[in-house]
């Protein structure tokens, strides 16, 4: 009740605004429009505590990730929007199989059980599972140095810890993450038989956070699987008491052929240029031991949440608004690849896209991937953020599933949209990305921001240059 | 042992540094320096884990903040400082006495329990308890209309809910909590004979948020109870059908005579200025319904850990750099009082003062309460902290217990540490504000905004003004 007195007052408001010439001032004004509207509503939030609690580990090819796409379909199809569909994309279909074992078996020691799960891509050990020495590195390069008669038959453990020196933790995880995502295609080179790596997360705890390995084309494949953080430091405990220990793993993961799934979009078209498209997304899929709240239920939800804030304030873009929940950035980015295709094919324009796949935390500004003279189109926007403590808006990497549009589109401004990273890596790819730690307001936030951008930079038209 | 190879190459860099005349990037070293220390130890985070633990339910004058008194002092004594010393202070002491009832009693609806919590001070209903008609009031000025004719023997329930337009939750709290803090001895007034609010909070659940309530001198002391967001709906749902239903309420509280407690505090002497003090704070008790982990435990943790850089990276400050746990913030602030009046009966110098008391959350920025040109002096500290994402540097209120420092000293500068609002007000006073919603990182960020303000202010002579 009280939501809906509050949208008869801002739709009035906002008709008012947009009927009259906006200047600065009344650009602020829609721009707090948002905001509250967005602080206010808890329909996103909600939506997203049913996706997580009746689409936990939806990865691609599952059945929790159909009904993803049914959800969020339906979603979209209930509010007042110009067209909603799918678009159908060809997706990996990998299994974990049967609970993963990581089991230390030493003379001096005894045994112990190490939390432990397979990578998304791994190849399984075999149903008799494996048992080997273990050698522990910290960094690649010393795969070279032991070389093939150091690691021949062995079990490469990749133990480098993330770098909590950062203050951004993406660049901690970028420092560390090559031991998952290229480690055990190159342990394979020399002949190691199976890898285990320490998670890349922030946390200390006995959870593992799985993720993507990528083989090499033609490479030989070995098992990969990540340990919890507690468990690599139990590994490498005991590795120093008896360096002659062996692990047992077992794992049975495996790929079976592609399946068909799909994107899922909702547009609102453009009043003037509908043919130029502002898409906004997130990506359904989410590794299948988790709910997937943060990475990336939460940026579908607001993706969606543009579109319902657009409609509740009356707010008619000149462009195409598009949201797009993309399936399938978790291992092969193929609903990414297939949008930016499918754009080019159908000679789309494409103006400005944004995602928001850092977590659902609080706002703190935009990364920036275009030239030059929009760059600082961009950050000539700022100072509408500096009331919502948006200060940092920057040159960076956008979002996985929006980068396929530079393949096609050399004038389109991608966007990621930043967010506080203190706590991210304590839950990405984890069990421990659960609805219960997204906080309402900061995803809120998160809606307003995207909606405030998008409605610049269309109201504006800030981004086209001569 | 990483902690110790990090801790030995930062002294060695650190001396460096300091033996040198130090220029403006030298300063920007020192800074990297203290956020990476604290970004990699977990020292202040395991004590707080250890303080909430075995001390819940702190409030003055219970044997937990007595516990919490010998706990920060063995913590500090256990530390390198050049002292360690209790202050005492006369502190309330008041007691819940036994569980709060409320229930609603509606011959058309039958019965329902509501969650509730006496708000510290609250008199008791005596043990009989009471039965009332209830009128539901949404703002202090509603009293003067009603008049006493229409409140006179009623209980009032003041229920406007928590104002979520605000980017800054603080907002929303100051624009809601006037119905806790004044609003019983006003209902008072004109004779009603209790008040139950619904919890000054951005949650909507079933906790109650309990903190103090005011009452006039003189005047009436009705009891004033908490209600959850999720009871205020309840019984104002309940109003509509049966505006005749009456509330039973019972509660057992009660003051007895004031007891003996203590500030703790722990210091590392200026080697230049030793009679200048550089106060950094937080506040020991907590709500007697709480661990008390973001309000304010953490706080003195960051305090005690501020020292804790100092010493380890071997910073040496001209003047007196001062942690101390404020007793009694809650009720009648008299940790702060007491602590401000001595500090004048000694002759000690004020120079500046940091408190963190707005919880455990990535830092934003300092809220500083000065003359104009100090302000902008602190202002012009603004670029040492944007690595760190901490751009708010504005002219407002520091915290509860530094501010009676300005009864004795005009030039101080008082300054709070602005941290992200956004989850505060889900926890603030209540059973949820624990150990497990603290990120060791959000926290430690903390620690190392107040270790570089306080150094900046300290090497640079920042606030020394003709």
């Amino acid at each position: 009740m009280m939501k809906m007195f509050f949208l008869l007052k801002k739709q009035i408001l906002l008709a008012l605004l947009i009927a009259t010439s906006l200047s600065g001032r009344a650009h602020d004004n829609v721009i707090r429009a948002i905001f509250e509207n967005a602080l206010n509503s808890d329909v996103a939030y909600e939506n997203l505590r049913i996706l997580c609690e009746t689409t936990e580990g939806r990865i691609s090819g599952t059945p929790e990730a159909a009904a993803a796409v049914e959800f969020t379909r339906q979603i979209m199809a209930g509010m007042d929007l110009d067209s909603v569909y799918l678009q159908e994309v060809m997706v990996p279909n990998w299994k974990r199989g049967e609970p993963e074992v990581a089991r230390i078996i030493s003379s001096k020691l005894g045994t112990a059980e190490l939390s432990v799960l397979a990578f998304g891509l791994s190849v399984g050990t075999g149903p008799g599972g494996l048992l080997a020495d273990v050698v522990e590195l910290h960094h690649l390069s010393e795969l070279e140095e032991l070389g093939r008669e150091g690691l021949e038959g062995k079990i490469v453990f990749f133990n480098r810890p993330f770098d909590q020196s950062h203050y951004n933790t993406f660049a901690g995880y970028s420092a560390t993450v090559d031991q998952r995502f290229r480690g055990p295609a190159m342990a394979a080179e020399y002949g190691a038989v199976a890898t285990v790596v320490r998670s890349v997360t922030s946390a200390v705890h006995d959870y593992p956070h799985t993720g993507v390995t990528r083989y090499v084309e033609g490479g030989k494949n070995i098992p990969a699987l990540a340990l919890s953080p507690v468990a690599a430091n139990i590994l490498s405990d005991w590795l120093k008491t008896d360096p002659g220990l062996q692990l047992y793993l077992r794992n049975t993961s495996h790929r079976l052929p592609d399946v068909l799934s799909y994107n899922v979009i909702g547009e609102i078209r453009g009043s003037t240029y509908p043919n130029q498209i502002i898409t906004v997304g997130g990506h359904l899929d989410a590794w299948d031991n988790s709910q997937g709240a943060h990475d990336d239920g939460a940026g579908c939800m607001q993706s969606i949440d543009v579109l319902r804030i657009f409609l509740e304030l009356g707010i008619q873009p000149k462009r195409t608004v598009r949201a797009v929940m993309f399936m399938d950035e978790e291992i092969r980015q193929r609903g990414g690849n297939k949008y930016a295709a499918l754009a080019h094919e159908r000679g789309e324009e494409h103006y400005f896209a944004i995602e928001s796949d850092r977590g659902a935390f609080t706002p703190r500004g935009f990364s920036i991937d275009t030239n030059e003279a929009r760059l600082a189109a961009m950050k000539a926007l700022q100072p509408y953020f500096t009331p919502y403590g948006m200060h940092e808006f920057f040159a960076g990497g956008s979002g996985v599933d929006i980068a396929p549009l530079k393949n096609y589109y050399d004038d389109v401004t991608l966007v990621g949209l930043v967010t506080d990273s203190q706590r991210y890596f304590d839950l990405h790819h984890a069990a421990t990305d659960t609805f219960d730690q997204v906080n309402r307001r900061e995803m809120q936030l998160g809606s307003a921001a995207m909606a405030a951008i998008i409605y610049l930079v269309d109201a504006l038209d800030a981004l086209v240059t001569e």
